[in-house]
């Protein structure tokens, strides 16, 4: 019974309306907020983290001035999805963002669904500016563009930088746009000057709107292939050209952070930078790292879902800590709008969890459960330090789902690498693992996938001609 | 013509005989040393080198005040070896530290040769009180015990703390004797109260000699199997046993820093901390992790030999930095005999370099090139980025080594995983290094065994019928 009543504490929990995690909101000012999202950084390739070479002065200052996660987590090993999930605090499952062409891609019809809120939607409807700087990926027809989802501005690229005419599959894509809000302002922009592009939007971003609470979500592209740094940075970085754009990625970061210092907004804004999902390994070099953790992008291993987050907010989170609580990107949405004293209006059930009080050092944890789905279907869940993998498959290559019966147990605090599955001798915890597994199969039902929708023609064609040689080999 | 030249300059440099690396001391009083190593401790198993669930906030901040070394090098995989060359600045092989062996055992009848010069009897000539508390493991018999070896004072157990009698090898090693100078003053001393007993040892040498020059050596054997906490420490870690006995070590590094603090010696001390050899892997949780680097102890991939290590010396020594220049622990000899402002007199050549301008942030690098031992044979080697492994054998266990022809070649500034080997592109840098190796081999001969050499007796037996056990295996 005991068992029982948890785990449905934990559903109860996992599936509350937004609007009862919220407190009332105070009457000054709310805080500004800052998410910086990079694209495919591992959690190894940053100075703070453990590499080596590369070097990243200004996200090591960030991390002394604020707090270094160590178990935060995204809710997608691949990039829409994640993106999805972070801007809705839902799990893509439920946003439809799966299905078999894993991310969206030039000839997508569809996008991020129109019931969908994101913490931008919710934060102007207290006044909020809201922009967005760098890479959307959740739909690039008009319908779907952050203008269309909450965003007042938009400057960047509407999918992934290797979404190109000249890309190494062949897949005869179109010019890739550069869009300023809903227009094409150029095609094919010069990759290596979009992080200077991107900083100098952000900066101009912030210093419009410094006399009014503002969201700045700045997902950059970079470090995703194909590698284009700047003049300053190419061939500046004993780690190569994944080092190059690494390093600027983090000049960008001490940028903006010195912007908030210069203007007086440091100790009123809240910046968290992270990345969207584990290094891409099949690139080797040209990819990064997972550190000590298991694989990369494409895993429900650790090193597919586990990201270098760091939180920064002088005065508010404590500074040179290394805060090991459990903390997903989908919290991000109902912590933003309880600081911002919002209670939203949608009735569609969250998935993330307020994490106000454990970013400012006052409590230990408010989470201890994730769940790690590999597109629709749920792969493997952690509850604590222990996790179970019920199915993986390894790395990014498109792979047959390896089912595990029982499943692999590991104690993610005692053996963060994966390597010691101890399932043999924990039966118990076994059977609430397959409780909690059902449960939430039984509960979260994937909805119709929008990435399945796409146009016939050429893209198409390739596609399934790609496929058909893959399956082939 | 050049490459030859090029090679020839390696040559001299690295045997060049001490005195010559040396510049006259200023009349000031000479700086204060103090040497913390860790036993076992991986690459990967610090806050600040990014583990996530080990909380080392003593030597994060000692990392803050100071700098963090990310291609820190020891001269061996293993213990015995590795502390000889650390304490010597030559290498094992030189030493006659090699053998059937591996390291010092209870029944071994040698010790670190008469005829070397450690650190601490460079420098006791210039005055300096020197002093080791910890593990010493180069010789437990009293012609080889630390005293007869250039320090005054000892506190500490002779060699691993594995080697008791209740131990898993079943080998009938006698009682575990704790040393004050040459008398044993326990035996089977409660290992979960050692780390607190070096700390107060550690604290009372520095508040004794603080109106002297004094050296210091601590060689803690934590994070060594078997695996001892205090009880402040004890069961506190959510990394388990090892995470107790990490942080308690940190306690322990922290505690001596503030000492120097509060000592007022703190602008007039240099410190570092540093590892002996990779991680234990095979002791799964009960060893540590490398990260994000290959292999562990026992192995010449970078896990095994490349360790975390901080430099502390406030007004010196450039605070906040983390320092990519290669070092290894054989530098430590001429730096601090520089520091000190003597010549020894030794003229047995070295395989150190004075790093002193390299740690005090005033030049990039002045070492370029590392030799990988696996006991007495040369396995690989480094030079800038690149490094060759001619032989390998996987992790620690006693295996067959694997000659590699051509070597296997990596970019461990690109790949410091060693994962992508680069032979194929790289001929020319292949026969490079194949001169490098062919003159290393024919330059350095190895020394008598002094390993090889221990007594007949129930110890040796045990030894010769578990060899032969796992040789049928």
């Amino acid at each position: 019974m005991k068992k029982k009543f948890r785990i449905c504490m934990w559903l109860i929990m996992a599936a509350i309306p937004v609007q009862q995690l919220l407190a009332q909101g105070s009457g000054k000012r709310p805080p500004n907020f800052i998410i910086i999202l990079a694209d495919d950084l591992g959690y190894g390739d940053l100075g703070c983290y453990g590499h080596p070479t590369i070097q990243t002065p200004a996200l090591d200052q960030m991390a002394r001035e604020g707090s270094r996660f160590t178990q935060f987590y995204v809710a997608a090993n691949v990039c829409s999805p994640s993106r999805g999930a972070l801007l809705t605090g839902r799990l893509p499952v439920r946003l439809g963002i799966t299905g078999s062409m894993a991310v969206f891609f030039p000839h997508s019809t569809s996008g991020l669904p129109e019931g969908e809120t994101t913490i931008a939607a919710a934060l102007r409807t207290k006044g909020y500016r809201t922009g967005i700087v760098g890479k959307w990926h959740l739909g690039h027809l008009p319908a779907y563009l952050p203008t269309n989802r909450g965003f007042d501005e938009y400057f960047g690229i509407p999918y992934s930088n290797d979404m190109v005419p000249d890309n190494k599959a062949g897949i005869p894509y179109p010019p890739l746009p550069l869009f300023r809000n809903t227009t094409v302002i150029e095609e094919n922009p010069d990759q290596t000057q979009l992080t200077k592009r991107y900083t100098e939007e952000s900066i101009a971003f912030i210093k419009r709107n410094k006399d009014k609470p503002f969201f700045l979500y700045y997902p950059n592209n970079a470090p995703h292939v194909p590698l284009y740094a700047s003049s300053g940075f190419s061939g500046k970085s004993t780690r190569g050209s994944y080092g190059d754009v690494v390093t600027e990625l983090d000049w960008s970061v001490g940028r903006i952070l010195q912007t908030l210092k210069e203007t007086g907004l440091d100790r009123n804004t809240f910046v968290i930078f992270l990345s969207d999902n584990g290094p891409w390994l099949t690139q080797h070099e040209a990819g990064g790292t997972a550190g000590l953790l298991a694989e990369g992008k494409g895993s429900t291993y650790e090193g597919g879902m586990r990201v270098p987050a760091i939180t920064w907010w002088p005065g508010v989170i404590p500074a040179n800590t290394v805060n090991p609580a459990i903390v997903t990107s989908m919290d991000l949405f109902p912590t933003l709008i309880h600081w911002a004293g919002l209670q939203p209006e949608s009735k569609l059930p969250l998935d993330g969890f307020d994490q106000g009080e454990v970013f400012a050092g006052k409590r230990k944890a408010v989470r201890d459960i994730v769940y790690y789905y590999d597109n629709d279907r749920l792969y493997a869940i952690r509850k604590g330090p222990w996790k179970a993998h019920f199915t993986t498959h390894p790395g990014y290559a498109p792979q047959a789902p390896q089912p595990h019966d029982p499943p692999q147990l590991f104690n993610l605090e005692e053996d963060p690498g994966e390597q010691y599955n101890q399932a043999s001798a924990h039966a118990a915890l076994i059977d609430e693992f397959r409780s909690l597994y059902q449960l939430q199969f039984e509960l979260v039902k994937p909805a119709p996938s929008e990435l399945n929708k796409v146009s016939a023609g050429p893209i198409d064609d390739a596609f399934k001609k790609l496929i058909k040689q893959r399956t082939a080999q």
